[in-house]
């Protein structure tokens, strides 16, 4: 089999970690003998559709280092879906161009549920086109939602910093329970039930510290705070729970508030990313040109739990038509009986997650981070409209 | 002079750092022979007037030192403004029963601009009344908006998560300049301008990072979220003023958006404080205790900048009386020309109060913090109805 070129996309909202997952597969890559270049799709899959290839080996080994402590999207991203195959070839068709004009072989995606559809649709694709490129996915999403894999790398930072700022929000005498609700996608909404909580906590604690999932939703489906409006995938876009509870309270209780909407602030704080996450991040990127160099085609790898106590872990790997388009759910023994709350086997699935202070250097009072070339290659084929 | 016990207490909405004033105030109390006993006021002065008194006495010193990484007020703090002594004397009146119940020669009040205030009127109504109580306020304000002092004890923290957080949201190629557009409370909002302005970024940048103070507000003086409702000390309550914006910006551009709101998830933000905010904080405590010792009264200890470059400080004090109900500006020159951004003037001065990362232990995961025992004092007096 001879060597060729790459591609590496990021897509959907950035972690902390998510360059962790680029640095691994930039060094990994530089060592196979399978591939040649490595391009990075300019923001995500858009980059590539437009023949936007960042040249990644410009990058010196130092900046690529450099990765392991940057946030955001080194590359970019996007949310652009494909289009079923059967309802328009357009789009697939003009990755071939660009893959047959570069001489690409593989092709990494680097995001969540709809991402390991995507790759899947092009291995098949590509394959059926007589011009197979080996397709892997790397997951990555801080919803936690990918199947088979025990957690997607970009959720255990996130769950660090909400602990950390829930409970730091009121350090209180002894027993500092905070957050004391947490609002579950899984559970539906019950205004009654859920005030009569809250006017419990405050009469025992003075305060309440409410953690609620923008996936919240009423029982007959709708969202606490539905926008109305979709993003490119076709979800709904959400926002504004955290506005719609507290108005809830101040309304029914006369309780004041207070309320934060973490959003990017999450996202984008590797100050406080975890160590354990940091390293899964490394361990799935690295995983991802490993098993390319050595024949695996439309998998995914993933984390395999060994021993929650004392934790350990691998990464296996599992083929991406199975992961496609599912959604995993909270595991219903992880909510407490009042679905107010999680319960000890949740917390000891999510301890091992949050374990490590992944260290990042500072400059000048902030994070000092990457600062990549990010130059293109010569483009050689017409304009392409999206 | 005899030795008299002391009540320290907590005002306003916390920081990160206000428990390092908590700390050193303690410490340096146990240290200063004018000092018995250091009563902490149970959720600010409600507790002083309930006759609430937390005896720190019982705190061990590690605990103490705990407290230099314990985020949230460790006592409880509350928004409560006394009211004018000509329009009512009776919350004085029972201040001074409670003063004399419990042998209190001195008031350390930990806060902003009102807190500043009640602690002058206090000092002076108990000299009138021939009870007369030491009175020092202690600086203490996210808002960075008291006079004479160069900074807030509180501020450089949040400044450092702000700064950390905007620049982070979006790490790509070469120059990060974000945040691209910051709308400040001294700048009146003007829609076409800013419109203009964020048009031009995301045409230069492909994004556009904005940073909204809560306060901004039209030319009429019309806050730009103005929610309608007051606190307790009469100022209007801001929120959802990011919201506001993305709505802007989605109705007027059709650009898409992410919005978060930072409040108590800045406050709180424990494992990101500056080191240097973290100095200040503990010795304005230490400052304060020991004024009062040497026979200071009615005074606030500030921070003194004694050069920027390399930085170098110290603590100073100016009377209560010149500080009271002063809000301090943004000056002038700290502004950029067109209004949406700083100068090099006011990156000089915020430079050095966000240097240093102040280390805080975790554990399992997330922050350890001090554990009190806030253990109240038996009562002497009858009921007090607030």
């Amino acid at each position: 089999m001879k060597s060729q070129n790459a591609i590496y996309a990021q897509s959907g909202g950035v972690t902390s970690v998510i360059n962790a997952t680029a640095s691994a597969v930039i060094e990994a890559s530089r060592k196979s003998k399978k591939i040649n270049k490595l391009y990075a799709g300019k923001d995500g899959i858009i980059g590539i559709l437009n023949e936007e290839l960042i040249d990644t080996s410009l990058e010196n080994s130092s900046d690529i280092k450099k990765l392991m402590h940057t946030p955001g999207g080194a590359f970019g991203s996007c949310r652009h879906k494909l289009k079923d195959v059967n309802q328009s070839k357009r789009e697939y068709e003009r990755l071939i161009d660009v893959f047959k004009a570069h001489d690409i072989g593989y092709f990494f995606y680097n995001g969540g549920g709809d991402s390991q559809d995507t790759s899947n649709k092009i291995a098949q694709y590509t394959k059926d086109a007589g011009f197979p490129v080996t397709c892997i996915g790397i997951p990555k999403t801080i919803d936690n939602d990918l199947p088979y894999t025990d957690n997607c790398p970009g959720f255990g930072s996130v769950a660090k910093y909400i602990a950390t700022s829930a409970s730091a929000g009121l350090a209180k005498s002894k027993n500092n329970s905070a957050p004391h609700i947490i609002l579950l996608p899984e559970v539906s909404f019950n205004e009654k039930l859920f005030l009569k909580k809250v006017k419990e906590v405050v009469k025992k604690e003075d305060y309440c510290v409410i953690v609620v999932s923008e996936g919240a939703k009423y029982k007959n489906g709708k969202f606490l705070a539905d926008a109305g409006t979709v993003d490119s995938f076709g979800h709904k876009q959400l926002g504004g729970v955290a506005p719609r509870i507290a108005e809830i309270i101040s309304n029914k209780l006369g309780f004041k508030y207070h309320w934060a909407v973490s959003d990017y602030l999450q996202r984008s704080a590797r100050h406080i990313s975890s160590q354990v996450d940091l390293d899964h991040a490394y361990a799935v990127g690295k995983a991802a040109v490993e098993y390319a160099s050595s024949g695996e085609n439309a998998i995914m790898p993933i984390i395999v739990r060994k021993k929650t106590k004392p934790y350990s872990w691998e990464v296996g790997k599992v083929a991406l038509s199975k992961v496609a388009n599912i959604e995993k759910k909270m595991p219903k023994n992880f909510i407490s009986k009042d679905g107010f709350g999680i319960t000890q086997s949740c917390k000891n699935y999510l301890s091992p997650l949050i374990q490590g202070e992944a260290w990042a250097p500072f400059e000048d009072g902030v994070i000092q981070t990457a600062s990549l070339k990010n130059k293109l290659i010569r483009k050689k084929l017409r304009n392409f409209k999206i």
